[in-house]
């Protein structure tokens, strides 16, 4: 199968018809080859493109000649589903459109289901002008050169991103003077991102049975501590380059526990540190673990040796920088008074990680610039009014062309 | 298959080899159909005995028309194996013999595995006693007729329990005056036992994306509460009838979360509390979650309305009532004195929960007297020096003949 697109058509049916494609293809992370394939079918028929793979993220390149070069990524995996797939067009008054779209959209279909928000919404957006950006006319040809990224697995650990890997076995591929990444943003423009860490704490027992408890040694009440620190802390709001980060601390799992007769040897609680962009890596670990604790990636348990979890067994599980909102490069300057004048909208900061901080680390400037509400990734009920499509279309069309 | 007993040979020989036999079956709780056909194949060889069978418990009675009735009951399931099956004998010597088990018996053979004192041994002593003790001669008839239940899931959940199921639906065949179980007490008396009640203690939260973690509600962060009254929980020695009980309180599970970027929704900490018999069930889980909570076995979540965990859901996952020592029974004096007589060994309170708390309930006296140590039941390293056969079956046979 791939993908098809009726340039006939009015522009509008024609995003709808892209979204409602790749939102058909079930891609959950780690099932995305089947739309990876269709994406790749799609473009390979555009011959203005340079279509190459590698696993199953597809780089999309225009060589227009053009004095520099943009980049619009798109992750096309989804978080699991939880009964909203396959997808559907829900006319308005139904039940289903959520009170605040409802009321945000009044008399809109929206499109209803896994990946709407987050993000197939502005991957059928990019798709489009990947398309349709060919250069035969003044009205198709973009002012800059056009790389499209469209990869897989950005919903899971950061060692099995599409992106992350391309780059670093194809650096040449991801070249470029200014990146979009098109995660939701009601269409506004979001700077920079707070970067992540994920690590189990981890407390000791000795097993015993529990009738004889004074044998053993309860990991489980030990892990209290961990819990009070946790339930203690209190999340900073942080300014950056004129952009306000809002840092997290959760325990987003915890187990214990081998029976209901066991007292248990062993408590691990899993934790995720939100950081802002003013703290590099290093800095948001010491803060967590201390300076010195060696715990890494794949390098086992260490004892914290200051932080918020001094004293306490560490296992890193997971790490991303953050990356600065990079607000004063020309072409972010350029985006963000479009998109002010287009939606009144103000640059804001993105909270939640993504692979703008990738871009960072490469010394592109980068920005989040995508259709749908941030809010309802990840949901249920996650939903798309249809006039987010036109909208993304409408500002990346002016900005490049 | 059936066991076989060579009565030609030293009585010794013939109960380690019946031992043998039954530690060969495998009988992890679920799994004790084979065990129990052997054994009731076993029996029914014996005239003298009356053989049913329910389920896969097996009731052995004979009526010799004595005045009085002894139960000797032991079940035939065991806790799950930890690389500790099959069995094996040890020669003195070997490595595999724990230190304080060759300090305490040196030179002496060790049986090695899974249910060797949790509580294959007692069941291969009563086995041999239901098959010697005929009648035929005086030496070999009781001055009480003798009832022996061989019974399966006493390891699990008490629903499963096998001779909770034989009393419920044939309580006919679970009459008597005095009743001894076999769970491993080192051949002493062991009199009455723990209560024990087992919950999930729940805290509920609400999901966000953990970038966005104050659109949710941590359950986990909340469960610090939890943790902190089980911690600050201190256990007490209670004396009932001259004996002294431990109590415990103890978390053994817990288990929160959906994904490790998603603020968790639920968590859930299981408790084991473990109760002196000085204390009702219903007085034991007012304890802890107040008199009218109203959660009940079956019955899903309530809030506690009072005890240790006020304000938190409970949810009933097992329950299972003390039992007071009753050594003041005339049938426990003549034992303990005996049993003082040829051990040394005064009576001492079970800790554990065991079902002497289940004849207790049908007003039938009862002590918990066997092989084995009980601090090696449920170990990966549960092994039996082979004189603890002989020392109970002599206690037994003196004092029922």
């Amino acid at each position: 199968m791939t993908l098809s697109l009726n340039t006939a058509a009015p522009r509008g049916e024609q995003l709808e018809s892209l979204l409602d494609q790749i939102m058909g293809v079930y891609s959950v992370s780690d099932d995305e080859t089947a739309l990876a394939d269709d994406i790749e079918a799609f473009l390979k028929e555009y011959p203005h493109l340079d279509v190459r793979r590698h696993g199953d993220t597809i780089v999309a390149s225009t060589a227009f000649g053009r004095p520099s070069r943009v980049i619009l990524a798109g992750h096309i995996d989804t978080v699991p589903v939880i009964d909203n797939f396959p997808p559907k067009w829900l006319e308005p008054g139904d039940p289903l459109i959520r009170g605040d779209v409802a009321a945000a959209h009044p008399g809109e279909r929206v499109l209803w289901g896994r990946g709407a928000t987050d993000m197939k919404a502005s991957d059928a957006v990019m798709l489009h002008l990947a398309a349709t950006l060919d250069g035969s006319t003044p009205e198709t040809t973009p002012k800059a050169d056009l790389t499209f990224v469209f990869y897989d697995h950005e919903e899971v650990a950061a060692e099995k991103n599409g992106l992350r890997k391309v780059v670093e076995s194809h650096p040449d591929w991801i070249a470029g003077d200014f990146a979009i990444i098109g995660e939701p943003t009601n269409c506004g423009i979001e700077g920079g991102c707070n970067g992540t860490i994920r690590f189990d704490v981890v407390t000791h027992g000795v097993a015993a049975h529990s009738a004889r408890a004074w044998m053993g040694e309860n990991a489980i009440h030990k892990a209290a501590g961990i819990l009070n620190r946790l339930a203690a802390y209190e999340p900073a709001d942080v300014e950056v380059d004129g952009l306000v980060y809002r840092e997290g601390l959760n325990a987003t799992l915890i187990s214990g526990g081998k029976g209901t007769n066991v007292i248990p040897d062993e408590c691990r609680v899993h934790v995720n540190y939100r950081f802002a962009p003013d703290k590099t890596l290093a800095e948001a670990k010491a803060l967590m673990m201390g300076a010195d604790a060696g715990a890494e990636l794949g390098n086992g348990e260490h004892v914290a040796t200051g932080g918020v979890f001094e004293g306490y067994g560490i296992e890193m599980k997971d790490e991303s920088p953050s990356a600065r909102p990079g607000m004063d490069a020309p072409l972010a300057v350029s985006l963000a008074d479009l998109v002010r004048e287009r939606t009144g909208r103000e640059p804001l900061a993105k909270l939640g990680w993504t692979d703008v901080a990738r871009f960072s680390q490469l010394g592109i400037p980068a920005v989040n610039l995508g259709a749908g509400d941030p809010l309802l990734a990840h949901k249920h009920d996650e939903q798309l009014p249809a006039s987010e499509l036109p909208l993304l279309a409408d500002i990346l069309l002016a900005w490049l062309v």
